[in-house]
Formats: C-alpha cells, sequence, structure tokens
C-alpha cells in the first residue's frame, strides 16, 4: 500500500454529518473531499461564498456525495450560530466539527501591528473558540452524543515560532481548549482532538506564505528527517481517523504529522548530520589515540 | 461504525514481515492478531516458548496467517541477534519492528531494591534498544528501506509517575530513542513511533499490577474523561496505522490513546468537576452579588 | 535560611526600571514590593487608579523606593502606549515589562457566553500582546537593549484545564508568544521568560474563584505533593531571580513552582499514595506468593 | 548587577552538606565552587581520585570552605553506599544531592556497539538511580527532611537527539525519576529537580565531545538565540538557588537555561531570521499588491 492511497475500509464516516471550517481550499478541501468518500455528508464554509460554491459542486460531481457551502465569518458568533442552524435545517444534525480556518501573517513581529495581530488571534482562536461553543451548547442542549471536534494546530503552537507569531499564540490558545473540553466535556459524549501538520504545501496558503523566489531558498523540505513535504492524502488519511468512531479512545490529543521537522531542530546534536563519513572515521581514530595516551 | 471493529481497508499490511517482542500475550497478541488479519506475517518473541508457541498456532488458525515464534530475552544482544537472524532465515526480511516487551514493578520506590530497579531499565529500555540496534544496524548494511519501528510507551513517560518509578525511568528512555533516530536514522529510510496507552486492562499484566480488591478500589476507568477503559482492537487499529505506509509522513511522534487519563488529573482545576449544578448556581448568583455591591 | 527569607544579594535590581501590569494587589503587589527593595523603581498599572495609589503609597513607605501608580486598560493599545510614555516621561525609562495583569471565570464552560470568553483572551492575550509590542517596538526603535519581558502563565497553559478555558487558551498563547520572542527577539538584546505558579493563595484572585465554603472543599493545599500552598515571598524571590542579570542565559523559558500540583495529579499511579503501609506489605506477599506457584 | 557576578546573599547555604558528583571537573566543579563560597561543606566523587584530591585542594585554598573528595564509580551501588557512608562520617549528614556524574559519545548510533550504548546508560541512568535510591532510603530511614536532590540534564532529555542516541535515552530516564519522586517522596521532605544546560563549554567535556578544528565549524553559539555560549557562574547561580530552601516551592521541575537554544531550532519559521529587512520590504510590498488585485 502507498502513503497517497486510502486506508479506511469503505464507508467508514457513512450517517456522519461533518463541518469543515475554511473547507472550501487547500488542505481542508483535501480532508473534505475525503470525508465524502467515506461516506460523510459535509458542509464546508468559508467567507467567500463563490468559491465555495465552486468546491462543493466540484467535491459532489467526484465523488457522488453530499456537500454543503455555507458562507460563515468564523469571528462572528451570530454568523457561527446562523451558519449551524443551517447545517442542521438541511442536513439534521452534526457529528463532527473541524476547525480548519485560519489565517498567518509572515513577518518580523515589530512590523506587525497591534490590530494586524488581533485579526489572526480573532480568526483562528476567537474562531474556533466561537464554533466549539455554538456546537457544544447545541450538543449539550439537546443531548446529542459520540460527536467529537477535530482542530487543525501547528508545532509551533507548543514551540512558539518567529515571525509567525500571533499564529503561534492564537495556535496554542486553540490546542489548550481541545486538551480542556476534552476532559470538562466528555461527560457530555464530546471528544476533542488535534492534528499538528508539518509542510503541507497548497497553492491557497503556502504561496502567500512563501511568494516568489523565497520558495526554493527556504525550502520546508529540507529541514524534514524525510527530506519531503507531505501529500494531502496523508493528512486526510490522520483526519478521517480522528473523525471516524475508530479513534474513539483518542481524546485531548495532537497529533504531529510533519515527518520529523521540529525534532530534526529541535535536537541540540542533529546538525552533526553533515559531519561526512570520511570525518567520523577521523573522529573516532583521535578519540582512540586519545584514550591510549 | 464502532469503535471496535477493524478500521483498516483489506490487506492493507500484506507483504510487510513485522516482528512483535512480548507478543505472546496481552496487548501484543491483540495487536499481532490484527497485524495478521490485514495480512502480515508476523513473528513473535517472549521468553516463554511453550506460551509462544501456543499463541501462534492459535492466531494462525483464527486468521489464516503466517505467525513464527521465537524464544528471545532482549536483555541480552546476541538473543536479538538470534532472533533476527531466525526471522530472516524463515521470513526473509523484516519490515517492523515493535518494541512491546516490557516489565514493571508496581511498589514504593524505597521498597525497591537497585538490583530490582536495574531489572525493569534493562528489559524496557536496554531491550528496546537492543532490539532497535540490531534491527537498524542489518537495515542499513542492506540498505533495506522503508521500514518502520513503533515503541510501547506510557504517559508517564513525560510526566512522570509514583510507584513505577523503574518503568517510567525506562520509557521515558525508548521515547527519547523515538525521537532521537527519526530523525538520525529517516536518512535510511526508517520511521520511528511510539503509542502511550492508558489503562487497557489485560488478564496478563493488569492482574499482576493491581491484585484482588485493590482492582476495584482503584477503578481507573474512573480517572477517564470518557469513563471507561480501552478495548484492544482500539489500540491494534492505532498500531496498524502507525505501522502501515499510510502514516508514512509520522515520524518522531507519540501517540497517546488514553481517553484522556492523563490531561484530567494534569489540569488545575479539572476537580471541579464534583461540583454539581445546583451549586453553580449559587456560585454565579454569589458572583453577580459581590459585583453589584 | 528559610523559603520565606529573600534570597537576592542587596541591590541586585539596583538602576532597572521595572513596569508590572495588575501590580496594585496579590502577586503582582508582593513582587513589585521585593523588587522595590532590591533597589528597582517599578511602575504599577491597573485599571482601578485610587487602589494603584494607594499600593503605590503604602510600598514606597514601607521599601523608601520609587512606586509609579499608573492607570491603564491593557486590552486597549492606545492607552498602553499612553502608560509606556508615562514611565519613560517619570523613569526615564523601562528595562524589564512583567505582564502579570489577569482575568478568569471559574465556570463550566457551556455556562460562558461567548462574549464572557472574549474579555478573558482580550485581557490576558491581547493584553500581553500589546503591552509586549509597545513597550518592544520602543526598544528596538531606540536600540535599548539588556531587557527583559517576564510573563506570569499557568500550569494548564500546556495540560489545558476544563471550568478556567478562556484563561487557559489565552495563558497558552501567552506561553506560545514567550517562546516565540524569546528567539525572534533575542537579536535587539531582549529576553522573554515565563512563570507558571501553582497555589498562591491571595485575597483577590483566590476569593472571587472560590468563594465562601468551597475555599475549604476543594483546598488545593491536598493537590500539593509539598502538602501546602506557596508563599508570596517564594513566587517574589523566582521572579526577582528572571528579572535580573542573573538569569542572563535563560531565554524562552518557563519554569513551574507549584510544589509538583501538576506532575501530581499527572502521573498515572500517582494516586497509589491512598495505599496503606500494611497493604503494601500484603501486595508484595501476594505477589511473592504468585512467582512461587 | 553582571550575570557573571554572583547572585545569592551570604551564607545562603551555610549549614547544609552536598555531595556533587562528578564534581572534579567542569561544570560540576563550578557548582562546587559557588556552594563552598555560600557557606556549604561539599563532598566530591568520580572515579579519579587524584584529581579530585587536587580539586578539592584548590577549592579548599580559593574558598576557606570544606571539600571532602570521594572516590566512587556510581555504576555500583556498593560503592555509591560505601560512599555515602563516608559523607555522613566525615561531615555528618548529607542535605544535597547532586547527580551530575555523566558520560557521552558523540557518535552516529550505527557505529555504536550494543555494549558502548550500555556503558552511557549504566552511567548517567543507573549512576543517577542508585545515588538517588542509596541516599534517599536512608533520609528515609533516618527521618531527616528538608533534603533536596537535584539533577543535571539536557534539553535533549525531551525532544530526543541524534548522535548522542545513549545520552538522550538515560537522560529522559533521569529526567522522568525527577518528576516521579518529586510526587512520591515528597512526603518524606525531599524536592527532586533538574537543570537542562545548553552549551557551557569546559575543557573537560566539551573537548572531548568536539576535537580540533570542529569545535570552529559546528560553533554552537551560533544556535543560540543570545549568540553566545554561557558562563560556568550563570548554571553555578541557578544550581544555588535550585539547592537552597529559597526555592522551596520548585519541585518537580526542570530549569532550562541554554539561552533559547533549542527553541530556536524547534520553532517552524525561525529560520526566516535570514530574510534581511530589503527583503521584508518587497516581500510586504509583494503581498499588498495581490491584495489590491
Amino acid at each position: 500500500m502507498m502513503h497517497t492511497q486510502k486506508m479506511l475500509r469503505e464507508d467508514a464516516l457513512k450517517g456522519k454529518v461533518i463541518v469543515v471550517t475554511g473547507g472550501g481550499s487547500g488542505l481542508g478541501k483535501a480532508m473534505t473531499k475525503y470525508f465524502l468518500e467515506l461516506g460523510a455528508k459535509v458542509a464546508i464554509s468559508s467567507r467567500n461564498l463563490d468559491k465555495l460554491k465552486n468546491t462543493a459542486q466540484e467535491l459532489e460531481q467526484d465523488t457522488g456525495g453530499t456537500c454543503l457551502p455555507l458562507q460563515c465569518d468564523v469571528r462572528h458568533y451570530d454568523q457561527v450560530e446562523a451558519m449551524h442552524k443551517q447545517v442542521i435545517d438541511t442536513l439534521g444534525k452534526v457529528d463532527v466539527l473541524l476547525n480548519n480556518a485560519a489565517g498567518n501573517f509572515i513577518s518580523p513581529t515589530e512590523r506587525l501591528s497591534a490590530n494586524a495581530f488581533d485579526v489572526i488571534i480573532d480568526i483562528v482562536l476567537k474562531g474556533t473558540k466561537n464554533c466549539t461553543l455554538a456546537f457544544g451548547k447545541h450538543w449539550i442542549d439537546t443531548k446529542y452524543t459520540n460527536t467529537t471536534v477535530l482542530n487543525i494546530v501547528t508545532t509551533y503552537a507548543w514551540t512558539g515560532s518567529g515571525y509567525v507569531v500571533p499564529s503561534a499564540a492564537a495556535k496554542a490558545g486553540v490546542l489548550a481548549m481541545t486538551r480542556s473540553l476534552a476532559v470538562e466535556w466528555a461527560k457530555y459524549g464530546m471528544r476533542f482532538n488535534a492534528i499538528a501538520p508539518g509542510p503541507f504545501p497548497t497553492e491557497g496558503a503556502w504561496d502567500r506564505l512563501m511568494p516568489g523566489n523565497l520558495k526554493d531558498k527556504f525550502d520546508m523540505a529540507k529541514k524534514v528527517p524525510l527530506n519531503r513535504v507531505g501529500e494531502h492524502q496523508e493528512l486526510a488519511n490522520l483526519a478521517a481517523y480522528l473523525v471516524s468512531d475508530f479513534s474513539a479512545y483518542v481524546n485531548g490529543e495532537v497529533v504531529t504529522i510533519d515527518g520529523g521537522e521540529w525534532l530534526k531542530g529541535a535536537g541540540e546534536f542533529n546538525l552533526l548530520e553533515a559531519i561526512p563519513e570520511e570525518l567520523w572515521d577521523q573522529l573516532e581514530a583521535m578519540i582512540r589515540a586519545k584514550k591510549n595516551k
């Protein structure tokens, strides 16, 4: 089996209704497609309704599934509530919320205004909170159980990172919310988990972050022990597992899928990879000589 | 789909040869069985050959697969090398090493001798190291790639825990080895990951840890937000994903499958779950009254 | 020496100007007092100017130092800039920013409105961001170096916690900001660190969180391995170390001072503390008997 | 105050007896010296008694304190017990154990024999365990309280690292032991903490790791946001704080003192530091242009 193949048994998500925020493009679209293939009905939301409609139509044609496009700016709680109501009205229920909508500025922090910083916190942290709160309260009120929330975060949610500080702060907040509600709301039949993806290039996101010639200069693949970026189906496989009932005992967990990228940078002596074999031979000889003195 | 069902598509592990240390009973046996069902050939090892033979025979009958029982005390490097040679001689290759063999003393640390402590370090940490080193060197020497090592650890590998301190120290070492080699040996086509299971009762292990009436008094399910212990198939599903090619971009990762157990204890205010609804009503009223003063 | 004594050599902070947000009461006041005793000039800010003035007057009398009270709602960037200007105008410079201002609702999350959640994010995360951005930009613009930012977070910044979810999300964001800017802004001569205090009761904060009889029922000291809550001077000692030049090589770090509280809950078998000595004797006998079978 | 000055008030450790394993050279010697200056009596141990005696004599002359040299290979429990007895016989008691003895091979892991790997685990993990167990049991037996154990680990205890894998595994084990016993043995009046130092060059250790021209090629200072390695007094200041009563509420904690080194490597976008100012200007212009399309 190749890692680009689809992993779950057929109909693994049959009967489930899934809402994917930011589902119109990029990784959100890739996950949505796979959920549809596995038998789920999926509502996708974003601010741009035209784009969403195109995506929904394309995915329905490709998969034969049901994909509902819904305009929603997750920063506004009333819009989130309205979006939730539309899903309920149209598809009858929600089983899974995938908080995937995000924003990011790649910039030295001193070049950001206080407002620019707030925009990212509002989209990523407050947006995730708005969806989680609206959907969660409804699940509690209606005593609807066996539900799950999956949040897309990053490895710099726990390591931090320069040059994406608003995103780091916001994603860290999302991760803490994941772990908090995994415990607190378990009694209402909800599970909460997160995925921290490494470099998964998308035209939508990556291009915006790394325009032009910089894309080559700062080739993210080189930072990854596996020496490659991720394939969308790899992320979709993991996401499908985590929203499915097969992961029913995984709760409060963040699963990193980055080929080992963050660990390579973090480990103090990993830079010694640059030492060639011959030099290791020499080093060993030197050490041996020293010992024999 | 139920979480106790099998999640991967058919033949997901077809063509793979997997070695499971400590594969004769408990969780090792459960994972072995599922690997066989998914088309892998599996060699299982432990110190007790008779038990292994019974397990292998039972699993072959149940699954129609190939299961090879091999005696090996992982504390001794020469035995590990001999075991490895037997697998190669019989099954032609190894694709996956699952380091599952373990030992544990549940005891106040001051009641342990220095030797007793060493026994656990030797089985868990040195044993895992012995298998990893022997198998890894062979993969490097023969330039055999697309291999993976999966290590079974615990949540107290990073939190620590009283009353199982030798195991905590040893499992932490295994986790660090996982993260180290995930980076260093990626260039040889190996991946390394770990699973941290919460309470998955087995007659073999749990009974030994919690004999008699204590099993009820210290009911681990109550510590878990999901309010239940795990089912063996849930662990087998996760393990199958992590040894399969579907997880090819997951590297250096430890996936916790504990229903949220460790987070429930760790989060400072999670104990407030014990406050009943009526009291929250009162508290809100008090706070409101205070504000209006 | 007792832990309640003052640890740093005399005049350890002489010549430094320190800004403590939320410095009018509780732990902020305790840290401010010790900074003054060590020779620093301290500006304290909060929304309530009257209270601040009383505190400043009291601390100046007690210590003979200079304490400047400044009204500021950290949620508003323009107020933060104005506060910063006042410190510069009055005290000439700033060497240290201590982000201590915070808010918290202790409540089941489903009882919170989306707005209530936002209030905490705004005070804690955006407030810390506002101060950090305003002060940091000024340090960069004026090329003023050897500065440091200390952020007060919590252990549930990384574990999460139910019943304080807005605070958990916001404090996690602050921690990620700490780690991010510790790297990115090091080139401008700034250091960033954090403290995660466990239970340090204050009339201001603790009372509000745990009114009335609940204070006894949910006695936080029992959760702490050391079996006591913290003394304010203990926190002040650690904070003084981290804002002083003595910690010049500590950067990007969060130091937990909680007596081991979070680890006690997190470690899977720590609950076995409840087993009495006699039972351990019995257990050992049982295990020995089993082995001899 | 400069970071290279001594931070604690005079006589901060007066009356304490401290045992420092591996205290004859390098960082162990630096910490020992400062403990002596603060009024403690210190026993230092290592395998090489001649070197120890020289160090002890030198330190007694420099500080006017009491420094007791004791031969001990920490890998052997009986030697540890004998060493402990000598301290008790000579200095009457022990208040602090500083587990600093260590060993390391810097090497590609596939070049290590199983035995070489074991040597490091034996020195670092079993050695620390032997000392901790011998001293701890004695403290428990004699009901001697207000004691503390400080363990020297590394940042790769939790990140892992290639090329030092035996050390990574062993130090991770030590860290887990620290966290475990901080909880379990708190009831006996012991505290446990750890320090994770970044690059603190010593002739003893660093030279052995990085001989000849490699020292320049792989300049560790460049990996550190602060752009320098640490000074021994900086580590000594932190260690003195953690063994003193001033840190009485710090328990189970590992304090990193590495200038932010591990975070710089870990944070996904920290490599963008290499982008010059002009390019950021261009990037901003490009992004603005894109938006206006």
